[in-house]
This record gives C-alpha cells, sequence and structure tokens, in this order.
C-alpha cells in the first residue's frame, strides 16, 4: 500500500519518538524540529559547523532487491555520519529527504526508518527534519547530517605532509568483495551479517582531532586508491603504500582479494596521516588502526609490492552497483 | 555529452567564482567548501540555525520539455530560500545534491548553475558543498539551505491567535495558471517571463521579525489553502478567508481564475497572521501585503464570497505537474 506524504510524516514522527535516545545525556539542539518550514537548532558555541549531504539512490547505490530495507537505511545515515567522522566532528542532527514510488510497501518503509533511526540512536543524532515526496519509479533518499568541531580544528583532507605516515582504521575491501560475489555468484540478496553492516568511525575520529594525530583524513567511501589520491591532491604530495600492510577485510574465512581492498568502495574506514613518530595505541575505541605507507615528495602514488617490486597505483575506485547488471 | 562526476565539481567550482558576490559585504561563514568530506562554517553568535531541504525532481517538479534548465535552477533555490523567509531568517549558505543521467548536456547544466547561482548571488548565498552523482534516468535536485535567526526568534507556524489577521505578500495563482494553460493549450514549453519567475521573499520575512509583526508564517507552495490550514492546524485555530480580497495574478492581461489564486501551489509568497490593529505599511521591501482575512476560533476554514454567502475552504492545494499528463 502507498503512503501519502502526510502519512509518512506521521509514521516518521511516530518512529522517531520510539527510538528516542532516552537516559543518556540529552543534546537539546533542536528548538523546532519535523512539521514547520524549516528546523531550529541551536549550535554549539565556540564552535564551528560541519554539513554534508548524500545521495542514496535505488538502482546507483542500492537495488530493492540485494538488499534489506534495514540495511539501506542504516547506510544511507553511515554515509553522512562518517563524513562527519573524517572531519573529526560530533554529529549534531540528520535531514532526510525521501522520494518514494507509488507501491512502495508500509513495511519497506517501516524497515528504511528502522535501520536508519537504530543507528541515529546510537549516536544521540535526532533526525530534525527533511522533505518528502513521490518519485517517478525508484526510491530516492538524501541525507544531510550536521556536527560541530571546536574553532579551526576540523581535520581537512589538505594537510598531510612529506614524512607523514598513512594509517587506515578496520579493514578494507568486505563490501566490495560481498556485491562481487553477489553479482558472480547471481545470488538474490546480499544477507550480509549485521555485525558487518558500515559503522561510521565518529568515536575514533574524535579521539584523532583531540589528540592532535591526524593532519589530514578523510573517509574510504570511493576506495582506498580514490580516497588517498583526493589527500595527495588536496596536499600537493605523493604517497607510497605497502601492499602486505594492507588490513583486509575476511569473508567466509578467507580474506578478500587484494584489489578489493585497494579499490573496493562503501567502506567507510578512515583514512589518515599522521607525523612520523607520533605515538598512539594500536587501536582506538576498539577499532584497530594500521600503519599502510607514507607521505612523500612529488605527485605520484605507489605500490610497495611484497617482493619490493614498485608499481603505480592508480585511483580505480570501485563504483556502486549501478556497474553491476541490472 | 554526459560530465563525469570530477568535471561536473569543477563546472561548479568555476561557475560559482564566476557569480561570487564581489563589492558587497560579505558573509566570512564558510571556512571551507566544496572539496572536502564536509562544508566548514561560521555561524553568527547567539544565533539559532535554520535548515531546510527541497526535492526538486524531475517528472514531478518540472519537465523538461516544459521548464528552461535556468528557471529549474533559479526555482529549485527558490524552494529552499524561501522557506527561510518564512521563518524570518537570513540565509547563510546552499548545499546541492544533484543526480544526472548519462545524455544531459553541458549546456542544461551550465543553464541551471546559471539560474541557480544568479538567485544565490542576489541573496549574498554560497554554494558551500553538496553531492553529485549519476541518476538512473532522471534528473534529481535536492538543495539544502542554512539561515539564521536570533535566538528564540522564528516566526513558526504554531503562533496564530484567535483574532489575528491574515495577509499575503504579492498576487497569487500566477504559476498553477501558466502550468494550466499549458496544458490545456497542449504548448510545448512555458516561456515565463524572467520577471514573473518566483522570487524569495526573504527582506519581508525579515523585516516582519524585526518589527514583530508577525505572528505565524508559511510560505505558499503548496497553495494557499492548504498552506492556510498548515498554520491554523499548528495553531490549534480556525480561519475566515475574504473571497474578494485576494490578490490574484495578472496572465494574458487577464486576471487568474479564483481557483488558482486559492489553491495553486508554486507561488513562494508569504502567509503571515498578525495582531489586529498592528500597524504596518501596505508594502514592504516593494512588495504589496494584502489582509485577506482573520483568525477565528474552532477548526473550520472558511471563505466568506462576495455575496455574502460563507462555504468551507478545504485544503486543495494543487499538485506538481506531475499531475499533468505526461
Amino acid at each position: 500500500m502507498p503512503l501519502g506524504e502526510r502519512q509518512l510524516i506521521s509514521r516518521i514522527l511516530k518512529l522517531s519518538d520510539q527510538l528516542k535516545p532516552r537516559g543518556r545525556k540529552r543534546q537539546s539542539t533542536v528548538v523546532a524540529g519535523i512539521g514547520d518550514d524549516c528546523a531550529v537548532l541551536r549550535v554549539p558555541g565556540g564552535a564551528e559547523l560541519l554539513v554534508t549531504t548524500d545521495f542514496s539512490l535505488e538502482g546507483v547505490h542500492f537495488r530493492r532487491d540485494w538488499h534489506s530495507p534495514q540495511f539501506i537505511g542504516h547506510r544511507c545515515l553511515t554515509r553522512g555520519l562518517s563524513d562527519i567522522a573524517a572531519m573529526g566532528g560530533i554529529p549534531i542532527a540528520a535531514f532526510l529527504s525521501l522520494a518514494l514510488p507509488s507501491g512502495v510497501s508500509q513495511r519497506w518503509v517501516d524497515g528504511f526508518f528502522e535501520g536508519l533511526l537504530q543507528l541515529a540512536k546510537g549516536f544521540n543524532v535526532p533526525l530534525a527534519g527533511g522533505d518528502t515526496t513521490q518519485s517517478a519509479d525508484k526510491i530516492l533518499a538524501d541525507i544531510v547530517v550536521l556536527g560541530s568541531v571546536p574553532k579551526g580544528k576540523a581535520i581537512l583532507r589538505s594537510g598531510a605532509r612529506v614524512g607523514d605516515q598513512i594509517y587506515v582504521t578496520g579493514e578494507l575491501g568486505g563490501a566490495a568483495a560481498d556485491l562481487a560475489n553477489l553479482v558472480l555468484r547471481n545470488a538474490s540478496t546480499i544477507r550480509r551479517r549485521k555485525t558487518a553492516w558500515p559503522q561510521p568511525r565518529i568515536n575514533v575520529g574524535r579521539i584523532l582531532r583531540e589528540r592532535g594525530i591526524a593532519t589530514a583524513m578523510i573517509d574510504i567511501s570511493d576506495g582506498l586508491s580514490t580516497d588517498l589520491a583526493h589527500i595527495c591532491h588536496e596536499s600537493g604530495v605523493g604517497a607510497e603504500v605497502w601492499e602486505g600492510a594492507i588490513p583486509r577485510a575476511t569473508l567466509n574465512r578467507c580474506r578478500v582479494g587484494m584489489q578489493f581492498a585497494l579499490h573496493g568502495g562503501d567502506a567507510y574506514e578512515l583514512l589518515f596521516t599522521a607525523p612520523e613518530g607520533k605515538r598512539f595505541q594500536e587501536s582506538i575505541s576498539g577499532v584497530p588502526i594500521t600503519p599502510i605507507g607514507v607521505i612523500v615528495r612529488g605527485k605520484t602514488i605507489s605500490l610497495l609490492r611484497a617482493d619490493g617490486s614498485r608499481q603505480p597505483l592508480p585511483a580505480q575506485g570501485w563504483e556502486h552497483p549501478r556497474a553491476a547488471p541490472t
């Protein structure tokens, strides 16, 4: 049964209320939320505001026959929160623009919001507004996340310096390998274990900023090779990546192929640089931190193989599901 | 020729730079804009933040064969700015998420940004970020506008009180009558004069707030009858509208039909309430202000006809172009 716009807003308000953070320290940032022309927010004094917007489009970023609505909702918000994490910021509020074609079931919509709002609850982020409308034939979501960071402390892509070490959080390549498996085996659905759903690294990003560790940072949404190229381009430097050091995800008890770890997107781990000799733990907030290379002079990004040979590492970030046959 | 994501960002940066406000007092709110994980903004101290998001979807809000790209870009940003105006706010920055199918020409994209950025320049609003991606088959835009308002001063929909007079800015029904003409005459394009493009009433909204005139306010995006119903619902009141007082737009030297003025959307004029006897000019910032009714007890919204008869005024806001045959 298709939902009208007004029904949809009522459901969102009801679900938001059910999943509202309770008992924990509340941020009283939202003065007025869903139901007026704008949301009204109170922003922490002395802070700078972070703003990020990310599409999640059916047929481009997800497919209804491949992904559960809960996963799609979870990843939709992850995309926004991950950008806040990559600046070392704290999320303040999320806004969702959602367009649904007629024929989308209430069950699908409830599942989507369940995934999105459970994640929002975990990070104490209120869903403070957005837009809802009917679309022609596909589900279209655009998530906006606002965050805050102390004045002048946002960690940009442009801060990497020659000699800095390069690090990644967690493990890479899992999501891309999952997708490739699906296409190759012609399976009908990605049944990704909930424990393997991507997690925005908000706490890691904040700690890296508070302790003055990271000089430049980005989240790996497009793949390590592409996102490292962004840092190098913005910082005017090159890089050397140690192939053997790259932490690869495990899928079906095997490590995923190196190409997934190097170029696979949709990982939402953090890639950052820190001055050589800067000391910090091997894991932060329960997430392993692995050194994978070093920033060098010039513009070249090269891969140092296990056999000692060196080759260029082109930015070959993987495409979203649209690359797969439909 | 379809544009790649990177090319698109380059073009936006170039166009943004060309249309950057010069010579006027600059708001130095954008610390870091397009090109990092998030935009970084400085928000005025002691202010509350306004946030609004609005879709502009091909086939729902516009059609490429009906509207020029300049008009589509202009109206895309108008939708966001108009929501800021309806709170009595000042716009700070805009963010655009834009998904383009392959085959959209560079000329179309340039036209779209020309329309959007010319309007942004007029209100000194930087385009500070967003998202770009490829879509399956339709142009999808989502505009986010941030604004500010002094603490506690945002004009909500819920502030109307019994006895308040009801006012509208400008004239109503022009856009809806245009669209109806197009459908009836089976014309190929809406060639709306640029002087008739919708204008966000930012200055009027700000002045109404600064002078403490408006008790409740909304922008007429869905049609007078529907948007007045929003104010009445949120304020827990009813209303009486004087049919003869409603300012109707002129099209081809004739006044548009009353049904367009009562129910036609896409107007982006302001609808507000003010205490009886509150004195202010008949035009603010060059825009005429017309009293059209009064807030009453109860939940009923009625229309007082010229012959003295009274009838219910149901919320029959007009639909977007999707209602028209495709």
